[in-house]
């Protein structure tokens, strides 16, 4: 992709166009592309004949309107045709971004026996005598499904499973590429949670692990748990846990920066939805004590008292969704951390500096923070956002590459909290004390090292806890 | 893998030794192996330390007693050390024999945004307007699903989804190396019809294809019907349609060799399953205007007369199971064609010689055939079973790979009749008329033309038929 050097552009089109061979044409179409506000970038020659050439002209536009109306003008000049215009983002998922690997060619009657009939009759008889041995001689081995039903795509919501696939076809290549785990993506024709169970739980035999994704809430909560307790292998929900382990991750970071203890901090998480519910339960298992959850009614989460015990068993049961005791700006005053999983602009700079000194603010709203950074920046201490143009981006792709990773190396047969909170600790060890900063509490997503880290960690505390089918890597 | 050049053998085994460096001591080692009657085949050193040597030994035994015996007496060797001894088949099948590719690396933030968020989104919204974008931006471009509930695996019978993965992860790489279709299996951890199509159905939008696959009769007729009808993927039973195909291209080229004609022939199939049920339904769509169906208690399908019209709508609604009108041996008589899809060693020389002239008998029960070979071939003019020891092995490799090709290729919304009887023209006819003979009616599966070829045929039978997205492959 030739693009990989340039900033990324939403809008980035490649258009292929038939151009006279005669001097000064080119400088028209460059005209066209300054007098429109197009950025002119890669021009590769495709084809030169006698009096015509054959270019690919690719540049960026603002929007999908303004595209067109750049093309539209191309279009017009004279002994110009435009033969096709496409997006650099089509071209890229044109026919899946996903393939099968055949491990072993298939080129003599030999190998044919030994993959297939008559030989492969053997490994399913001695599977049948051990199940446990699917998870050595088939993709069960190293593979997990991403399943979705495409009711909460991305922040694009309810657009079914076929406009779902593009993003779970994204998820099994970032596990391909950062984690080196096979698998597939699962979009499901059904909303109903007891079919979505059923369907899972039918195709469990197929992989070693579950990752569901973009499934709303509050069935997503339903849906994990009954997998969870049916299937004996790892099942996560990413936008519940993922999104968690790593917050946790940048937390544990942040508050070295400003010097206190996770036990003696006062939280306050906004938006308790999939992400927003897990993150208050791995707060709470990480040794936070007072922590307020907040939805768009107000604070309806009290875990500082009465409520903490319970809310350890489980968060949502503890929710007073009808009964809020407090407002979001009440909770806001004296806290050392907010966390929010809500909505853009509804923070403002009186609530940060409401707040006890050298605030913790994570806005991670997207695509716009709880609070722009511009604003909240001079008033807070550390600020982290789900975005990739600021400072600290809490991205979940830290997690659960390794997190899954770790739970196929020692055949884990669930993901439970002592792993999570195994990877969170590992992904904030990524980044030692002399790098340490405001602006660099989480390790890059690139930074290779972070899922062999996650992995080794989830791998021992599977282990430890007893989960695990084997002690070491195959 | 070395073996490839060695014919097959079920139980290779590969053990690895430490040996006392000192002369001598491998003779001891292969003396023992000649007293055991075990073919001695590579011997590879893995390691040379001072005092000792690791070698890998192969040898192949008998069966599974044998190689344990062998191996127990090896251990007994003074100063020998047994580290391991692994089956080869199992070696090939260790961690899986398929995974996941990642068609576009993801090494910078730029690729990430563009196949992940925030690009995927504009994809997303694409096919939530059009969902036939979805075969050209997802896997369903290329991919089909190897589905099956393990009830009817091999010759092995019911031994549940786990056992069964490796043959469809086998299917899946065949599908692969043969025909660049790329896919996963998926082993359902249900027996129930409901709950089959109901799963199924619920993932389709994963795939662009489902190969139904080792599903016992007579679910495997409903389960079929209900989601081909409510599917708008190509859906196929391979043991039903696949061998049906390459049988009818092995008559075909049957009957060129002994010139008759195939609505002037009378054909007996025996054996009324899921493959002999769909065998009579191609027959019948072939021009087969004589046909007796029968099952253990005799014949039980009488297509000459006044059945004919209603067997081509649906074979088994003619099938009377529990009236049979004559037993096989009497229906022999006087039959062009035997075709026999059922178990070993039912047919006698008398029922051969009974036949009309120049006989043809397709005896395909696995392992043993409906009579051997050795027996029959004095009487009977061109034969082929299922065997790959045997000239003329009907194996569906040929067939279902080429179809899903070319039903991928056009975007085919089924797979219909016209495209079935293409597939199999097409195998008739790579074989040439001077490479016809009584032992050469198919071709082999290494023949990489018979996939070209059919693929072509299935696709053009596609767009003839109406049942085609598009008229040209991508």
């Amino acid at each position: 992709m030739s693009s990989d050097q340039e900033p990324y552009c939403d809008f980035r089109m490649t258009v292929r166009v038939e151009i006279p061979n005669l001097p000064g044409q080119f400088l028209q179409l460059a005209t066209i592309l300054a007098e429109e506000g197009a950025s002119l970038g890669a021009i590769d020659i495709v084809e030169v004949r006698k009096n015509r050439m054959i270019r690919d002209i690719t540049f960026d536009a603002r929007n999908e309107a303004h595209a067109e109306a750049v093309i539209a003008r191309l279009r017009l000049l004279p002994g110009f045709r435009v033969r096709s215009a496409s997006n650099q983002i089509f071209l890229a998922h044109l026919g899946g971004k996903i393939a099968t690997r055949s491990k072993v060619p298939v080129k003599t009657r030999n190998t044919l026996s030994m993959v297939y009939t008559p030989g492969v009759a053997r490994v399913c008889r001695a599977i049948a005598e051990d199940p446990d041995k699917s998870f050595a001689f088939t993709v069960r081995a190293n593979s997990v499904a991403v399943v979705s039903d495409g009711t909460a795509i991305l922040g694009l919501g309810h657009l079914g499973p076929l406009a779902a696939m593009p993003v779970m076809e994204g998820k099994i290549m970032l596990l391909k590429e950062f984690a080196d785990i096979d698998g597939w993506p699962i979009c499901l024709d059904t909303t109903d949670t007891n079919r979505i169970v059923a369907t899972v739980q039918a195709l469990a035999p197929s992989f070693g692990g579950i990752n569901l994704e973009d499934i709303s809430a509050p069935r997503c909560f339903e849906i994990e748990e009954r997998l969870k307790a049916s299937l004996d292998i790892p099942v996560m929900h990413d936008d519940q846990h993922g999104t968690a382990v790593v917050l946790l991750a940048a937390l544990l970071n942040a508050l070295k920066v400003v010097g206190k203890r996770i036990d003696s901090i006062k939280v306050v998480v906004n938006g308790l939805g999939a992400a927003g519910t897990a993150c208050c339960k791995i707060l709470l298992s990480a040794g936070v004590t007072q922590l307020i959850g907040c939805d768009r009614n107000g604070a309806v989460l009290n875990a500082s008292g009465e409520y903490l015990e319970a809310a350890r068993k489980d968060v949502r049961s503890c929710m007073k969704f009808d009964q809020p005791f407090a407002t979001l700006h009440a909770a806001l005053a004296g806290a050392d951390v907010f966390i929010g999983l809500s909505i853009g602009n509804l923070l403002n700079v009186e609530d940060v500096r409401s707040m006890a000194a050298n605030p913790i603010l994570f806005a991670m709203a997207n695509p716009e923070p709880e609070i722009a950074p511009e604003l909240a920046l001079p008033y807070c201490r550390v600020m982290a956002t789900g975005r990739s143009d600021y400072p600290n981006q809490v991205n979940n792709l830290l997690a659960f590459p390794g997190i899954f990773r770790g739970a196929l190396d020692v055949g884990a047969r669930t993901i439970n909290e002592a792993m999570k909170l195994a990877a969170a600790h590992a992904i904030a060890n990524c980044i030692t004390d002399e790098q340490l900063n405001e602006e660099h509490i989480v390790p890059s997503v690139f930074d290779r090292q972070v899922v062999r880290a996650v992995s080794r960690a989830v791998a021992r505390a599977a282990v430890d806890t007893g989960v695990a089918r084997r002690r070491h890597k195959k």
